[in-house]
């Protein structure tokens, strides 16, 4: 077998048979294959597109291009969330510790941040001492014993993938569906998850930015769960305002802090509601969605909830003190609120200008050697659809210095828009897909 | 200015802007956009097209990313006809000096064979002592005395469009009419050519092998051609039989001798003409095709031809004691005649097929390393549309060994096709494109 046949079979329209798949990704794992041909392959892909079969066999090429967890010695059934990412998306926080008080084990191997999206190590990392690089053997035996687990990659999983993301990233091939669709999965399955619940965000603060984009990506993952023999279910969220009220790295830390104390704010307790209900089905905890919601509502309601990300922070050498006294976290030398300009009604709250201002005031890394500040970021006091009055606070900016706040003053009044006539509120959901 | 930006451009189907093209040719010349970005850009140019424009944009950044000569101390007018490659292809020995007889100076700058079709400077290395090999100052001074010159490029032509061809062959991207169209265009252009005279071989022995594609890729070069301010005319030519008798180098030597010598095979002596009649028209030596078929015609029949290729061998170092006594070649060791083995109507003679065997008995490389055996090579006896009796002589093969021979018989054998009814000759061309 020849590289250059396989790409020109797939120029040509072709479908690639699984043996081609895996010859073409050993071989650019292991460097045979340089990466001209994989650029141009992917180039045929973006263009050409591939079948659910296709997309199968190269989500498990790329999976078997590392290691393969088994979680089978610490859980019954190995459950995963993935989000798709977006702004002030804090989910996996609440939702992890939330389904584990459910009684439903979670191990999660998490990412961190880049361009306008946060990432959960690098939240969780706001609390000082709180460690997320384990040793497989270390995550393996947390997870086993307390039944919770919050960790970078603790193993080289789908090599594969990461070496053609990088080179998707600079070639201009990066919004492939396909391609997309295959580096989620393959990354959940060399992790070990049997069963998995993806949260598509949908809208200008998130990766796709149309419904019916969003939609064909999340059946697409969905059938690749299937073709692999995965449980997969993929909800269709908004992401065209940013979700609940902070965007920002300790600042999202103490909204799920209140969100697990069963407070927060209406639309992130919802979505970590519907997520957690989704995870307890398919993780074999509630029979149905209406029951998982139930016993999710009981314990944070309870108290379960929040005590299971207290005991996660402590496992994991957090400073528990800040997490009970969320007034110790640092403050950012600067802050300040802005106000409507004029009455009406909120029509838009563009969540990517808000993601890409926090990531400009340091929250986020423009490129991946960037360092980050946890004390910045926006707090966004309304939704879409309020009614407001001229004057009323719109954002709370903490800044590390008054020429950053200058310039996420100016991008963040940009980011709003303020109409006279009604306007609906965003719905929450766009359905979901299993 | 990215070139991820100009990928994604083309990626999205949008028109690239000169600057662009320049930018990106520029970058990928000079090493700092690396070859996965160029592979990636050439299978979205393959995929989503070019415009005429943006083609000639592409050509002249190609052209201009080495040195571009200038031969208008030498001659009035530089002249140059390109073929894009066939099976027997000899043209060039006998159109150059037929023009020059004419008293229209040529220097052309030729190549070498890889794959199916041959190449002229490995064809006239068949004569002992010729030497292709010439600097810049002589072949300069060459043209301005003797108004001829057929060498290999003294110069770095084009290297954009050398690194760029390099990278297509390896990543599924040469069939691409505007790549192609730039990377011919672009030598001519760098190599001095004011007025360009361009044989589009079509059929199961050229690179096109349909009307359709090759009408399409004549089109484009003579748009490029116009747009870019050179006269340009496109011939398109049958490619589905061998051109002439003879295939291999020496024996195309000898045929060509013949053919200037005012013999040679009928369709040969008729494409040489038509194409010297279009070369002594756009190099203003002749003011319509007609006459200038009738200045070649005489210079064939005078012996000015013949004479003008005895004197380039002389200058450029050949033995012309070959050229005055062809019987003086070597020989190959083998040589033998395969017959028809029914009487009917020849159907086929498929070309690529007789190339393919060419090569194979060592006329030609199959990769660019590979060392030319000059004297072996087939002399094809017939012709699509002759009426033959079994046993009449189909081919003969001269071979290095009893087993290439053994080889070729049943290679060719399987190239023919002999059928009861009536078939129709093949024309010589197709069509003009100006």
């Amino acid at each position: 077998m020849r590289a250059v046949d396989v790409i020109i079979k797939k120029r040509d329209k072709g479908t690639l048979t699984r043996e081609e798949i895996e010859f073409f990704i050993e071989g650019f794992t292991s460097g045979k294959i340089p990466d001209y041909q994989a650029a141009a392959w992917a180039m045929a892909v973006l263009l050409n597109g591939m079948t659910d079969q296709e997309t199968t066999d190269l989500t498990l090429a790329m999976a078997h291009s590392g290691e393969m967890l088994d979680l089978s010695a610490a859980v019954k059934i190995a459950v995963d969330k993935h989000s798709t990412g977006g702004v002030g998306d804090k989910t996996t926080l609440v939702v992890e510790p939330l389904v584990a008080a459910c009684g439903l084990p979670v191990g999660k191997m998490s990412g961190r941040g880049l361009g306008f999206s946060g990432g959960t190590l690098d939240k969780m990392e706001s609390i000082p001492g709180f460690q997320v690089n384990l040793t497989r053997e270390q995550f393996m035996e947390q997870l086993a014993k307390e039944g919770l687990v919050l960790a970078g990659q603790s193993a080289d999983l789908a090599p594969a993938d990461g070496k053609l993301y990088a080179l998707r990233d600079v070639t201009g091939t990066v919004q492939s569906i396909p391609l997309i669709a295959s580096s989620v999965m393959s990354k959940k399955i060399a992790a070990g998850a049997q069963a998995i619940v993806l949260d598509v965000k949908i809208g200008n603060g998130a990766f796709m930015t149309s419904l019916e984009e969003g939609r064909r990506l999340a059946q697409l993952m969905v059938a690749i769960g299937k073709l692999s023999g995965r449980t997969t279910v993929a909800l269709l969220s908004d992401m065209n305002q940013p979700l609940g009220f902070a965007v920002g790295n300790a600042l999202e830390v103490k909204e799920a802090i209140e969100t697990l104390q069963n407070g927060g704010p209406h639309d992130f307790r919802e979505h970590c509601l519907v997520v957690a209900s989704h995870l307890l089905r398919v993780g074999g905890r509630a029979a149905d969605i209406q029951t998982g919601r139930e016993i999710a509502e009981k314990a944070l309601a309870s108290g379960s909830a929040w005590q299971a990300f207290r005991r996660l922070v402590q496992i994991q050498g957090g400073d528990v003190s800040y997490v009970d006294q969320p007034e110790k976290f640092p403050l950012a030398p600067v802050i300040e609120t802005i106000s409507a300009p004029q009455s009406g009604v909120i029509r838009m709250i563009h969540a990517r200008t808000v993601g890409e201002t926090s990531v400009e005031l340091g929250a986020g890394r423009a490129v991946k050697t960037d360092s980050i500040d946890h004390r910045v970021g926006i707090i966004v006091h309304r939704k879409v659809g309020e009614t407001i009055r001229a004057g009323d606070a719109l954002f709370t900016v903490h800044a590390a210095s008054p020429e950053s706040l200058a310039y996420a003053r100016q991008r963040l009044l940009a980011a709003v828009e303020i109409s006279s006539g009604p306007v609906e509120e965003l719905p929450l959901f766009y359905g979901v897909i299993e």
